[in-house]
Order: C-alpha cells, then sequence, then structure tokens
C-alpha cells in the first residue's frame, strides 16, 4: 500500500471527525465534564475518537490505533494511527477556534504522515516529512535569524518557572518581539506556514507529537525535544525554522 | 431617528466590511507595512476604513467619525461613529481569526452601541448597554467569584512590568486558573458571552474602548479603567462579570 492511500484515508478521518466535532464546539450548551488531571474533555473528544477508531477498523483492521481517550489497540502493528481529536481542550470549552484533530501514521514505531485539522476554518494542513501543504497548496517556514524579530508561539507561556529550566525559559521569552498563546497544534500550523518563528511546549503528551514531525519537517523546520533531542522521545517541543533552531535551544538550556 | 435604525445600519457597516477584510486575511501574499508605532497595519485596515466613512457620509452626512486610520471628522457632533477596521493586527497578520471590527456610536460624547465583528467566524456582537446580542441571540456574562478559577484574558500579558504597577499585575495573573493571550476585541466577545471570566487591556487607544462599554454592560458585565474608573476616559482596561470586578480592581491597584 503507498503512502498516497493513506493520504487519502488520512484526509477522510479528518473531514469525518470535523464534521462531527463542529456542532459542539459552537454548540452554547456545550457540556464540560473535568477529568481527574483536570484537562477538560467532551463527549466530542470520545465520540471523534470512536469514530476514527471505527474507520481504521473498518478499512484497515491489522493497523494499530493509539489514541488519548481509549486504550491502545495493537500498538506494536507495523501502521499504527495516533489519534489525538482535539488538541487544545481548553480553547475548544472558550469558543476559540484555535484547537485542531491531530492524525498521524506511523510505519515501525516512526511518523511517516501527521496531519493538523481545524475544521471550524477548514484549514488541513498534511505532512510526510519532505512536503507539507494546507489545503493541498505546499507551505514552508520562514527565515528568521534572531529572536529578538520573532514571533514566538507557546500553548501555556505563564510561570515558567514551573516548568524545566524556568528561569531560561523566562528569559527567552522576555527577548522575542511578539509573545502569544496561539498555541496548541494551532500554533504548528502557523509555524509550519511562515506565520510564527518558534513553537515551544514544554509538556507534551506523546499521542500530540507524533502528527507534528512530519509535518514541521515537510515544511523545512526543525522539530525536537527541549533538550535538542528527538522529538519523539521526548516530552516536550521545539519547533523553529533552521535559522533559529540552535539559538533556542542554547538559550532554553543555559544555565 | 430611533436606536433601531442605527442598530440595522450599524449591521451594515459590519457585513460590508467584513466582505472588504475577510479576502486579506486569506491571502498568504498579504503584505504587511510597519507603522512608525510598529503596530502592524496594511490596506486592508485603510480600505475597511474608509469603505465604512464612505457609507456614514452617504447615510448620515451630519454625524462625525473618528477612526484610527484618518483625521476625526466633525468629532463633536451629537452622533458620532467610532471606527476600529482591524483590532487585533498582530493576529490578523498572523493569520489567527481573533481579531475584529470594532464600530460604536457615541450620542453626546457618550457610547450608546456598539459592535463586535468577526466576520471570518461570522460572529456579529452588538450592545447597547442594556442587552447584548450575539447573532442576534442574547447573550450574558457567566458567574465567577474568585479569580482562582477564572479564566483570565489579556492583549498581552508578558513582561507586566512593563506596565502600571506591573507587580501587582504578575500577582494577579499568577493566581488566575487559566490565562490566555487570546485578546482584543475577541477577548471582550468571549467575557460578554460567558466563555471568559476577565478581560485586562493594560494600554488601549480611545477608538478601541467606546464599542466595548455598550456591549459589556448589556450583556451585565462591569467595565471600568485599571483603577476602576470610568472606562471612557481612559487608557485601560478591566472587564469582568459583577462578581469578581472589585476583586481584580483591588488586586491590580495592591500597594
Amino acid at each position: 500500500m503507498s503512502l498516497d492511500a493513506y493520504r487519502s484515508f488520512l484526509t477522510e478521518l479528518a473531514e469525518k471527525s470535523g464534521d462531527f466535532l463542529v456542532p459542539f464546539f459552537t454548540d452554547p450548551e456545550l457540556i464540560v465534564e473535568t477529568k481527574s488531571d483536570d484537562s477538560p474533555v467532551t463527549a466530542a473528544d470520545c465520540g471523534a475518537e470512536q469514530l476514527m477508531r471505527d474507520l481504521i477498523a473498518a478499512r484497515f483492521p491489522d493497523h494499530g490505533v493509539i489514541g488519548e481517550e481509549f486504550p491502545d489497540k495493537n500498538a506494536g502493528a507495523e501502521w499504527v494511527w495516533v489519534l489525538d481529536p482535539i488538541d487544545g481542550t481548553k480553547s475548544f470549552i472558550t469558543g476559540v477556534p484555535l484547537w485542531g484533530t491531530l492524525i498521524a501514521l506511523l510505519h515501525n514505531g516512526q511518523p511517516v504522515l501527521g496531519a493538523i485539522h481545524q475544521p471550524v476554518l477548514g484549514q488541513l494542513m498534511i505532512g510526510d516529512g519532505n512536503v507539507t501543504t494546507l489545503n493541498g497548496d505546499p507551505v514552508r517556514v520562514r527565515a528568521c535569524d534572531a529572536i529578538e524579530t520573532a514571533t514566538f508561539l507557546t500553548s501555556d507561556p505563564l510561570n515558567p518557572a514551573k516548568y524545566q529550566n524556568g528561569g531560561a525559559y523566562a528569559a527567552l521569552i522576555a527577548r522575542a518581539r511578539l509573545v502569544r498563546t496561539w498555541g496548541d497544534c494551532y500554533g504548528y500550523l502557523l509555524l509550519a506556514s511562515g506565520r510564527a518563528d518558534v513553537m515551544c511546549d514544554p509538556v507534551m503528551n506523546p499521542w500530540d507529537i507524533a502528527a507534528l514531525v512530519p509535518i514541521v519537517r515537510g515544511a523545512g523546520g526543525v522539530i525536537t525535544d527541549w533538550q535538542g533531542g528527538d522529538a519523539m522521545r521526548g516530552v516536550s517541543i521545539v519547533a523553529t525554522g533552521p535559522g533559529l533552531h540552535a539559538g533556542v535551544i542554547a538559550a532554553l538550556n543555559a544555565k
């Protein structure tokens, strides 16, 4: 099976889960639960993941599935789908359309396809590590060589002291030209389409990372963990264009 | 002339300026200039304001107009329109749909109608000090009595030290449950529709304030400047539901 067929199936997953999710987002009566770890979750989240799991099971019964809401299925398979129906649940429940659906396809444990889908805005970004497209058009990171001229995005920048090497993180943020919490997956979409220069997340869940790797690399960007190591091994993400990455990693790890 | 007729004209201004603005927002070739004060501005901004000025001049030639991009016209008139075509220009040029168009109508210097229009999302909020609607449906601020349970929004929270009484501002932000830069006019839309609990802006331009006052009050909220005084006199804004306002003002002005 070629990657092109999987790409078309990925698009189907994004479109069908998006059609399911949007009515929940626009419903002012949205019922919000709170999980024990205090991250908000809704019927939308579970329903969209189940919908995608059912589509995968019907089409590719041998494939594995890893998702946030349900137990792993056949996680050691050659092909494994990684699903996060609502990345940015705080944005979702606040009525801010900067959340999205993350879908990745792993081959022997490595992400070979990734998607960020924002169904309210009708934006579907797909990357394969070589090329990244937004609604079918190729996109690239933009040139930026100095943090002082950078648009710096993060999902939650405040109280940097609570994160690893927080003092260095706070000092880096203070140098950036513009800092905003246009974060979660939408921050990576902005980075990969040349609208921002740095996207940092000090804390990540494994199911949030896999889709971002082929997207950022396909757009010509660099994506690692907080120490500059393999993003897939980590619990944190630093994504930038090639001109900024070394400086950002050095600044984040300054003693 | 009754306020209802002005309300219908305000809706026309919002819809026509929105139709003009959206193609600029979705155009990846958007040309961005930088003004001397470093706020980004585009042909979109000037074009939308001119479009609204022309509509007002044709329909209400005696009315005054105050806008960001052009000199005041007849600013002492009984009826004056206050226009900000793109409130949130940094969001606009970054590709984030949290900017909006602000339109206010002053009667003898006091705002009697205000609108926040987000044309990409198709959201038009109108307030008259008594009632606030979102796409025609009445909205209200939500109940919240403690900053520790509040969703706290601001346009630019970082480096609070650069703002008035910055240490107290930083301490207040650190107490909030969730803090995000889902700011500019969209933050007030979220507050007035019960999706957030506090919206603070330490620095405001006069043309940004007038529309917010009848919107926040019409939704049952409280809007003042940073010291708890008349919002219209000031250069800063604190808007909350009634249960939080006194505590937020006290905290911001703590010695």
